[in-house]
């Protein structure tokens, strides 16, 4: 249902794509321990938007990157995203029922196996990294797998969900810097590492690395307020999760702390400057544009 | 209290110079999120042994490896077995209070805490075999970090404790092949890549990493067997964890298998094998004498 050269379209295809890449990255599900990797393909298969592989691949082929080349990396972020949304759903931290629209691993499955999914896909993602495309420079895969583990490790995703928890605690004693803090590190993070990666795959130099990055900043914290809105405004069925989670854990979230229309106008401030950001990208800039529309206003 | 030359001198002089480059490769406790760094240090520097370090670092040193530059990928060694020790031990898991003499992390800290911090180690861990030492070859940190990797993954120390989880379900239909399948994976596969990588750092070459592979293979099962063989005869001071937790919890194991007897007369044909594999190793061999005797004897 896109229009050819919208972000949703580009979406469409690399969702395709990544998900024939992680069916063979995968071990078979039958391989054993084969309840452990059915699970792990049960929590990567469920559905999901496939936003931070499209991203890696957008920003690789933007610098010339080859898809084949960019798809193991695209791939092993994906490995990573579940990896955090299988351990965040276990009753030790958000104890949630319901993950895009089915029951969570660990209600699924059972919490040992959950646990030992994530385990098993940060594993695979990081040793993916390392070793895919056998065919690229031993430097460039170094230097994507630092990027992406420095994103995930304790000065990022982890850090950020222990920030989070922290938060909870101590709210409303934070305050809008710890929000933004806490959100650029889980959320963030790994967000920026998706496009950072597609152009170090790509080769794309030093500069493109810093505009890359800040771009991307501007959309993980996007993507994040969007996030924090959906939460008060969409349904079980439209978000594939539980709504309304937020504001019954008093978690710290935008709207909590701005209200939901200010916090449309600052995301609508962001998308901005994201766009001015966009235009010293290569390319027309046709599917940048519409990707930045895309996570201001997506639905779930 | 050791010999000089012996394998104990040798573990006490790795465990200090092992602490030191841990120190030094994780964040600081007091850097946020504070809580999780805390927890990190504390998981890591409660005590144990550091056997998995001293082993890369001693195949290392036969093989002509500089400490220096072998010490990183030690440390990062025991950052995964303290992780996997720290997953194991929550309540999902094998549920224990107890772990080198002291509070588990989960008891110490909360659970959500636990499973960050085993997540964290894990990622940093990896990270540290991709980045250090900086100055050694591109490709000879992929190798180690593949190699680690894959003994950690869904084939390796994971997919070890997933069989081991579904063993205790389906005993004693599981029989001495089951039993030896889960302990190659749950303690061996990372006992193996410790050696493996000294050799990789050191830049032994394919004939090496065969016989260091043979090699570390009977070391990892003569580990298991002594630690089942000391769960039902240490106590929980001498252990510094708890004691007869297997037979209680009905688990596989060699004493319950063979019984002790047995166990025992396996084990020191296993420590033969070894003694003639270790003669094929560069030097004199009598650390390596003593770690294998080491190995068969500990009483912790």
């Amino acid at each position: 249902m896109s229009e050819p050269g919208s972000f949703r379209a580009y979406l469409e295809a690399a969702r395709v794509a990544v998900d024939g890449e992680l069916d063979r990255l995968l071990p078979a599900a039958g391989e054993p321990p084969a309840r452990l990797h059915e699970a792990m393909r049960y929590g990567l298969f469920v559905g999901g938007k496939r936003l931070r592989p499209a991203l890696c691949l957008l920003a690789g082929e933007l610098y010339g990157g080859d898809r084949e080349q960019l798809l193991p990396g695209a791939a092993a972020l994906e490995m990573i995203h579940t990896f955090s949304l299988i351990h965040d759903d276990l009753p030790a931290l958000d104890d949630d029922d319901l993950r895009r629209g089915r029951p969570t691993v660990h209600r699924r499955y059972d919490e040992a196996t959950a646990l030992l999914v994530g385990d098993g896909l940060l594993t695979l993602a990081l040793t993916t990294l390392v070793s895919e495309p056998p065919a690229m420079a031993a430097e460039r895969r170094l230097r994507a797998t630092r990027v992406v583990g420095r994103a995930v490790g304790t000065a990022g995703m982890i850090g950020g969900q222990m920030a989070d928890l922290e938060a909870e605690r101590s709210w409303p004693k934070a305050a809008r810097a710890a929000l933004e803090s806490i959100h650029r590190h889980k959320t963030g993070a790994l967000i920026v590492a998706s496009v950072r990666i597609g152009g170090i795959y790509a080769g794309a130099g030093e500069e493109a690395d810093r505009l890359l990055t800040t771009l991307a900043e501007r959309l993980g914290l996007m993507f994040q307020i969007r996030d924090d809105i959906l939460d008060v405004e969409g349904s079980d069925e439209t978000l594939g999760k539980t709504a309304g989670k937020d504001a019954r854990a008093h978690k710290l979230t935008y709207p909590a702390l701005l209200g939901v229309d200010e916090s449309r106008q600052l995301l609508g401030r962001i998308a901005d400057e994201a766009g001015e950001l966009a235009a010293g990208l290569p390319g027309d800039g046709g599917v940048v544009g519409s990707l930045i529309r895309f996570v201001a206003t997506r639905d779930r």
